[in-house]
């Protein structure tokens, strides 16, 4: 799973079906790059989370139906960025 | 899921069975880097898009039995591109 | 899916069972990584192709059972390089 | 797989369920980059492990219902990095 | 599929379960970046291989149920780095 910072969430109104009632966040990593995820923990910009990618993604949410490739999967309780 | 821009549609006589009534187009990362992903959403050139890839890029997908590995989940209502 | 070049085919007479029937193409990215796929399309060298990855590369194949990683999607008609 | 060293462990009281009875440990590569694994071999910092992604990490557990992505595989006897 | 050389055997006294039996090989990249891999082939240190990744690297070993996301499918007969 990789470390990352919630940046903001995504306001995205022609999706397909399917992700639908997800809260999207956009995330930074320790490089900089900027990712999208599926939020079923609730962070709030400035967060540190880790995130499950892959077929891990969607095991981690609620609905295992929604087709995410990226997936929050808990709020760090300290983190100090060094990177 | 990545957030990408649309640059064209991909014209791709000889494809392999199974593709065929797909959109294809080519998408632009921040880092320029160019990658094809199917589009059941119906982006246009310069269109912010996020993608799912791996095996949710098939979920995303009306027909689950299209063997693409990278698929538009949305058209993004804003975006600054900052990278 | 990614945009690659064939430069070759690959000769391989060591393989584990499960890839003998099928053509091994040598691909080089935009960045210059080369790397090795299945070719259900037959594609020759200087084609510019587009692949699938991860499990779908299974799926492009005739035969899923062929645990390819890397497969040929198609042979793209036009496509002039600038990365 | 990949080789990477232990750094510490991640303290993380709000997560997704599913996770709950997993050890969790930072990771770092020979790149410096950093990551989250499930420990099931009982890791200290220190210690040069490999690691299993992608869909394997979730083999790799007691338990393959976590969702995992990154899984400690195993400790490695004598390492030396030169990366 | 990657091309990569075989630089060693692994060691690795303390595994979890489910890869007793494989033997595991560190390999290098084109770009130097060391991982290790299953061998159901028999590579020696030195031999150029083709690797399979991802949940194509489980299809690949004999025993599906081993938990790799990495095995060597093949020695390459002929191979001229000039990465």
């Amino acid at each position: 799973m990789e470390i990352m910072q919630v940046v903001t969430s995504l306001v995205c109104t022609q999706r397909v079906a399917g992700l639908d009632h997800s809260n999207l966040r956009v995330l930074r990593s320790s490089k900089g790059k900027l990712s999208v995820a599926v939020d079923p923990v609730g962070a709030s910009p400035g967060n540190w989370v880790f995130t499950a990618s892959g077929s891990a993604a969607r095991w981690a949410c609620p609905n295992p139906d929604v087709f995410t490739d990226l997936t929050i999967g808990g709020i760090i309780d300290f983190w100090e960025p060094d990177g």
